[in-house]
């Protein structure tokens, strides 16, 4: 991030200056940065759209907001590869596509920060949902990565750790430090990329944008936030749930393990 | 929809290529775009702006924001036609205009979607609201139209409908799957032009915009969500709200009935 | 702001017509656009990055938002003036930096209203956050003011009161109506511009902005809405906390009162 910042740093430094630009000169600056607002925008409306798809369990559509080779880690789960991988999740963790009665599943989605690459075909997105839930309610914080594939913004990267997740019955006293998503199918394609607990408990998702003010990329403290990173069912499992792992500030968000 | 996406399509299909467009065509080129991105933010804002008047029972400055012919269907009550009508409706049903003691109205609103048309004078809103009130707590989701006059955006349609209405006690317990919204005045002008039910039922309000990557318009299942489609107090309508009537997707949003 | 209005007005009416203009002048007309949809975007960046940085403690980051000389002012606790001053508050008040095992204090921002004035150089934005935090829930609502400093935005002003304020267990029943903010450390630099309560008393925060579709400005109505005026821990607090004081609405937000 902080090598993006100073990219764009330097293409502003060494850009003809304003005075002696031609006609055509501004015009393609102006052009360009109609085209970040415009890509600001659409990456916003994948991550709305995505989270009212999850509302009504519209997963044939929630799928096709994916990148053919896009992955997508939710609440601890491990990573899944491929757009069709993100339908079958779905489908098999969630049920068949369509609303259905007794079934609440809002994910509502807000506090939004996309950001673009100075190329134009990547793209962020920092944002937050407050889920409500027939199961419960949860606060995912989602870091997520864009592509521009043939001018259509797709998720490349969901990542949704879980801030908080309770029953309806009392937030103070009931929320649970671990969703356990090993018990329930399909199992993920590999391994979480990064190991965490949620409240009482925390863990800070690496921010993909600098301070907006200083520039400076934001390098989040290091403690003991996690579980899930012992085979399921296990005592090395059920003693790590209790214990935690370090999560470090400097690991990337959401890449694959290196083994 | 489709339509619409088609037709722009078709536009830029058939407009100049770059490279031989003038200075001119290029300049018009970048203020529609512009004038495009300051429309989505004035949509927005008077949504925003719509919820905040809410909060603290400002009726006339909210009914301000409807255009003379607009109209408003909230929460399964029907049709209030015209922005006269808005204001009575307001000021029947919620008191005086002004804040008052002992009174919570939050309306809070947020995941806010607009688009605009190719020709630049209607647009869409898809938003939703948290509702914080004293009398409950309540999920609004909203399918809204605009209307561009004399260079202002104002409402043309308000639709609301209910996912879910509680009280304040227990949010998995207590939900209302109908609010009787012709329990209080004033009466609409026409009856609703969608019967549901809120959660534990559920309706999927049309979508006013296509699947940002594929471009396919939304298509709505269809399931039996549905009462308040006969008279109030009568025997017919106690059944109608015990089972229910289908809400078919491919119905319009908020026109008014047939017949 | 109807100053404000009237003056953007009055340079559009007064500006050379389209059609006779050169293209330099449409190229600056559009810049000055493009800029003015730029600003706006990261106005509500910098107060959507300072929900995500109380979210997790993260108080030299946070005060790095703001200019120098900005004022900070929240929960009617008065004001704090200058940068230092604001790290101070949260250092003092919250603990050092970092999130903590058992701490939750989820501060997520959503519809925001920003604005510019005609010259770029000012900012505001009307927003609000849903705070769930260990210690309680709480509604703030922001009016904000920026400064454009080097290109870059910052707070200027940050103003938050609480609408409503109460704890885990029963909205309804247990919101409190004073947070009495001067039990905690620090004092402030100043006393609170306005005396308010929150739920069951209400205060209406003046808008910066007008009625998007009338241009008018908002005129708050008056009523007994206050507390916190008198010395803490005297009869004369305890008795203000019962009865109130009048916080006219047009009282200036957040200037220092006048002796």
């Amino acid at each position: 991030m902080v090598k993006r910042v100073l990219f764009a740093t330097l293409l502003a430094a060494t850009s003809t200056p304003a005075l002696t630009q031609t006609v055509d000169e501004k015009l393609d600056q102006l052009d360009a940065r109609i085209t970040r607002l415009e890509d600001l925008d659409q990456i916003e409306r994948v991550q709305r759209t995505y989270g009212y798809f999850v509302d009504k369990g519209q997963w044939t559509q929630l799928s096709e907001l994916f990148a053919e080779d896009a992955t997508l880690e939710i609440g601890g789960k491990g990573l899944f590869l491929g757009k069709k991988r993100v339908l079958e999740y779905m489908q098999t963790a969630f049920g068949p596509d369509g609303a259905k009665p007794n079934v609440l599943a809002n994910h509502m989605q807000f506090q939004t920060l996309p950001d673009v690459s100075p190329d134009g075909t990547t793209g962020w997105l920092r944002g937050r949902a407050f889920v409500m839930s027939n199961a419960g309610w949860g606060l995912p914080l989602y870091e997520d990565e864009f592509v521009k594939e043939d001018g259509v913004w797709k998720f490349k990267r969901l990542t949704g750790p879980f801030t908080m997740y309770t029953s309806w019955e009392g937030w103070g006293k009931n929320a649970l430090n671990n969703t356990w998503p090993d018990k329930f199918d399909p199992p993920p394609d590999l391994p979480p990329s990064t190991i965490y607990l949620t409240y009482p408990a925390y863990f800070i998702i690496p921010f993909h944008y600098p301070n907006p003010v200083t520039g400076k990329a934001f390098l989040p403290d290091k403690d003991d936030v996690g579980a899930y990173h012992r085979p399921p069912g296990t005592p090395e499992q059920a003693e790590a749930l209790k214990v935690g792992r370090p999560a470090y500030g400097d690991q990337p968000i959401a890449e694959p393990p290196r083994n």
